[in-house]
C-alpha cells in the first residue's frame, strides 16, 4: 500500500489516546489501517490492551500485528473505538458504510465510551450527503423496502459487486441512497430506521467524540464536541 | 386443529373485505389460518386475487388452498394485509412476533394500503406490554445489543427453541423484552429501532386500519381508526 501522508498522520495520532488496560474497537478502512499498525507497535513494546474488530479485515490485521482480541461475551464495555468515515462534518456527524461494514461498526461505536474518527482532510465536508448514504436492508422483500425508500426521495441504488448483489457480513443487501445534501440528519436517521426491512443506515450522529483530520502535509487538526449535537434546522 | 369459535369468526369475517383484483397479504398464526381457509373457498368459487405470504407456513397453506401467490418483484402494491396479533389495544396498536415472523409481517404491513387485524377477544388489552415484546437482533455482537436493551430497562431474554438459540427466517435472534406495561409505544419504538443491532421490534403502531375481534360466542366486534395516518407507496 502506498503511504498516504494525511491518512497515516491521522491514523497514528489516534493511537496516542489509548491507555493501558483499555478495551479498544478496531475500525476498518485505509486510515484505521494506520491506527492498527501503530497499536501493533505499541503492543509489541508492552502496551497491555484488549481489542475487538469491526470486520474480518481488521481482525486479520490485528492478528498479524499480535494485538490480543477478545470475544463479545467477554466484553463488559469498550473504552475507545477508532474508526474511519466516508464523510464527516464539523458537528462530528458521519456517513459510514462505503465498505459495507456499517452495522458492525455501529454496534461497536454504540458500545464504546469514546469514538475517535480518523480521516484525511478530503473527507471533511460542510454538508453530509454527497457520498451516497449506505442503507443495509434485509433480502426478504427488499423490493418493497426499495420502493418505500424511493417514495421518500432517497434515490436508492442496489449495490452490486462483480455484477452480483453485494451481500454484507450479516447476509443483507445495501441500497446506496443519493441524497446529495442531507438537511436534517437526525430526522432522516429516524425515518430510515423506522422502515421495516431497513436494518441500519450509515449515519453516525451521536457517536464520534473526537475527529482527527490528517492534512496532505502531515499536519493534524482535531475537533471535539463541546456542545450538544445539532438536531434542528 | 380444534375449532376456536372466536378465532374462526374473526378470521372468516376479514375475508369479506377482499375485492376482485386485489393483492392480499396473508398473515401467520391461528386466527389468520381461518382467513386463509376462507380465501381459499372464495378463490375456488372464482374470486380473482393474488397473494403474498408472511411466512413459509402461510405460503404452504396458500398453496394447499390453491390461492395464487406472486413474488415481490411482481408486486406494485399490496391492497390489503390480513394478519393476527399477540396483543392489540383499542388504538389499533399491536404487539406481534410471538411466532418469530415479525420482520416479514411488518415489511408486508408497511407495503399494504390496509391492514386488517384478526384476533380473539383475549388478545384485546387495555395496555400493551404484558405479552413480552419480541425484538429481532443481529447475531453479530448480540451480547452488546442485549446489554444496551437491559440498560434501557427492557428486561430482555434470549429466545430459545429446544435448548438452542431461536433463529428467525432472516438469520437473526429474538430478545423477548418484559416491559409488563408499555406507556409510550411510539417513543419505545423509536428508541428500540435506533439501537444498532436491533433489526426490528414487534410494535406495530401505524399499520392496522381495522381490528376484527371474535368473541367466544361467535359474535364480532370491529374497531377502525378515524385518524389513521399511513404512508404507502
Amino acid at each position: 500500500m502506498q503511504t498516504d501522508i494525511g491518512k497515516k498522520a491521522a491514523g497514528e495520532k489516534a493511537a496516542e489516546y489509548i491507555k493501558p488496560g483499555m478495551t479498544v474497537g478496531l475500525g476498518t478502512g485505509s486510515t484505521a489501517y494506520y491506527t492498527i499498525l501503530r497499536i501493533g507497535e505499541l503492543v509489541r513494546s508492552g502496551l497491555d490492551i484488549k481489542a475487538v474488530a469491526t470486520s474480518a479485515q481488521s481482525e486479520q490485521l490485528a492478528i498479524e500485528q499480535q494485538i490480543p482480541l477478545v470475544d463479545f461475551e467477554q466484553v463488559e464495555k469498550i473504552d475507545i473505538d477508532i474508526d474511519g468515515a466516508d464523510e464527516a462534518d464539523a458537528q462530528l456527524q458521519l456517513i459510514k458504510g462505503g465498505g459495507g461494514a456499517l452495522l458492525r461498526e455501529k454496534i461497536i461505536a454504540a458500545a464504546s465510551k469514546e469514538m475517535l474518527v480518523v480521516i484525511d482532510e478530503k473527507k471533511l465536508v460542510k454538508h453530509l450527503g454527497k457520498f451516497p448514504l449506505p442503507v443495509e436492508v434485509t433480502t426478504f422483500g427488499w423490493e418493497l423496502t426499495f420502493k418505500q425508500l424511493a417514495a421518500l426521495g432517497a434515490h436508492p441504488v442496489l449495490r452490486l459487486k462483480d455484477n452480483n448483489r453485494f451481500v454484507t457480513d450479516n447476509g443483507n443487501y445495501i441500497l446506496d441512497c443519493h441524497y446529495q445534501k442531507i438537511h436534517n440528519a437526525a430526522a432522516l436517521h429516524a425515518q430510515l430506521n423506522n422502515i421495516p426491512g431497513v436494518v441500519e443506515n450509515g449515519l453516525f450522529l451521536h457517536y464520534a467524540t473526537r475527529l482527527i483530520i490528517g492534512n496532505a502535509d502531515g499536519s493534524i487538526r482535531e475537533i471535539t464536541h463541546p456542545y450538544q449535537a445539532k438536531t434542528s434546522f
